[in-house]
């Protein structure tokens, strides 16, 4: 049920570039955007926001923008964020002030997280495990729950008494909405789903999840599903990530989870992402998996793939899939000609935009 | 600081075999530690425990057998658990009421759980990321606080209103004695440190984590610290194992990366781990990472490599690091020895024995 835009107007797409390679990556999603669908289709609203906004500003994300964001059919981000273990910066301010108070303001129960595996991309796995099969799947993570909610505290801050609390809120409305969604996308793919979580330790919100997941199979009569405990889901990814086909699972889980699937399919540079508000309420964003890189900021040398895989996510929401198609099957050759030359950001979005042209 | 048990009488090793593949396990593991020490070093007495104890008794730990375990010098595991999705055993029941209650009980506030590859074992590594180097670091993950205090609950439960939570309880004191001994292991290997967690969204629990590394480091200056969010160890756990030496993390974290560790270094059937009271004021436990694996129960084939392994961490505890060389020696030489050929799991344990025996 994606949100289906007012068709007599042109679509106004938000764009926050970001920090670090996020406004390099962006551009060349653009680039392929545009080659794609036209100049005119989208109307393009460019946002200065993250760690050089809040820097120069002290904004992290004015009222303003939150309407301006609000008023537009969907949001392209680049990345956000400051170099690790910068000290301008106080942790985590951009993360919760700006990429996850979007994803919570906005609803974008979904995250989504596709992860394939292109021959000849450089994965660590072996090529025992390679040549098991296709790898294939996508993670259904949830967005705006669990250990993200902000719901912790810290008494004695510094003391040799400091305690420090961190509480994931797990909700049968919240878990309900995404595995709805993991069934009906497992309804469209190999029909197999998995649920991820670690119900063993945690039995109260993984109690819910198993619940509302056997509660929802029943209507899923098709779907096989299985159930692993995050470890040993870890130990699959790199074993047999030939298993899975939709993962369904928490916040947290799915941060980590995606991760390490993104890196074994050929690195997060080419893993892509949508935040997805399943009502169409609100705006979903469409990201790339990768952060802002600032070791290799302005250089050039970015790989744009994730940032352009993330409009296939986006022309697919938008109710455009054939323009996803397009850029889809771009990319996957673009990805399949890959030799051991190293190629600019700039050159990689040119390709792309070219083959896309045909 | 390990416990030096009263050398002038024979220590007691409790030894708890429990489900699938435990026992048998097991069994290897005390062939292994008898024909390294003798058959008179130890006096060892046995606990029925686990899920067919359970099963018939309905008893997961009994007091008297609390107080037995605790009067023991240390306890040996093999696995507790049920088959995964087994209906007869509430979930966690097992989990919480046996093997993380033993942990909470005896204050095991250090996990330890070191990885190395062996060449020659199966790793779903590639050649190019195995050839980096050597891989062998060790997890110090923390056992007794954060998501695993069964700090949750659950309100209108099977409602669509329900609302599930877990929380992670940090402290300072918890934190802290795990993070020196992080620092003692570090001093004793590569000297270098690095913390996992992920402070940029738990800020209070990763805030506290991060502190505390900072203030313990200004006393061992020559260790070279670093910082990874989860997310991102997990990736360089498949991209460049060999960055790390020591881990030092939160109890989930840890749960998920030693499984993650374990898959890289030829598979879990060889990973030990020592949960230590630092103290000595309770015995320490030493267990495989692995579990019960009830679908190869009984066929006597489980690996008991990762049990033999844990008598090394063991004898180390007990201040016997001349036989915890041995073993390991032993051990080593095994592996590198392993062709195709399947052997049983009492063959493995006999292999080794006799290699301790020389
Ligand atoms: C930057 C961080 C807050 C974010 C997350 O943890 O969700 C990132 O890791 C991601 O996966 O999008
Ligand atoms: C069985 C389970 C409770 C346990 C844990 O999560 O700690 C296990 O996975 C481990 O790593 O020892």
């Amino acid at each position: 049920t994606a949100a289906t835009p007012d068709s007599t107007k042109t679509p106004t797409l938000a764009v926050i570039g970001g920090d670090g390679i996020g406004p390099e990556v962006t551009t060349e999603a653009l680039k392929v955007l545009k080659a794609t669908v036209g100049e005119d289709a989208f109307t393009f609203v460019e946002h200065d926001l993250g760690a050089e906004r809040w820097l120069r500003t002290g904004e992290v994300l004015p009222e303003a923008t939150i309407e301006e964001l609000k008023a537009s059919d969907a949001i392209i981000l680049g990345a956000v964020g400051a170099a690790p273990g910068s000290t301008e910066i106080p942790s985590g301010l951009l993360e919760r002030g700006l990429l996850l108070k979007l994803r919570f303001l906005f609803d974008h129960c979904v995250n989504l997280r596709p992860s394939k595996y292109y021959p000849g991309t450089a994965s660590p796995l072996s090529s025992a495990v390679l040549e098991q099969g296709p790898i294939d799947f996508v993670v259904v993570r949830e967005g705006t729950e669990g250990l993200y909610c902000g719901n912790g505290g810290a008494v004695r801050v510094g003391t040799e008494h400091e305690i420090a609390t961190e509480v994931s809120v797990n909700t049968a409305f919240g878990v309900e909405r995404v595995v709805r969604d993991a069934f009906e996308r497992a309804m469209a793919r190999r029909k197999k789903l998995t649920l991820v979580h670690k119900h063993n330790v945690l039995v109260n919100a993984g109690g819910l999840w198993k619940r509302i997941v056997e509660q929802v199979s029943t209507e899923y009569p098709e779907v096989t599903c299985d159930y692993l405990h995050v470890d040993a889901a870890t130990i699959m990814l790199v074993t047999d990530p030939q298993r899975f086909d939709v993962i369904v699972t928490d916040n947290l889980f799915g941060d980590i989870l995606t991760d390490e699937a993104g890196a074994i399919t050929g690195g997060i540079g080419l893993a892509a992402s949508a935040n997805i508000n399943t009502t169409g309420d609100f705006p979903s964003m469409f990201e790339p998996v990768h952060g802002s890189a600032p070791d290799i900021a302005g250089q050039g040398i970015a790989d744009p793939t994730a940032a352009i895989s993330s409009m296939v996510l986006l022309l697919d929401h938008l109710g455009r899939p054939e323009d996803a198609r397009r850029i889809e099957a771009a990319v996957e050759a673009d990805i399949a000609a890959r030799g051991d030359a190293k190629r600019s950001t700039s050159e990689v979005g040119d390709a792309i935009a070219a083959a896309v042209r045909g």
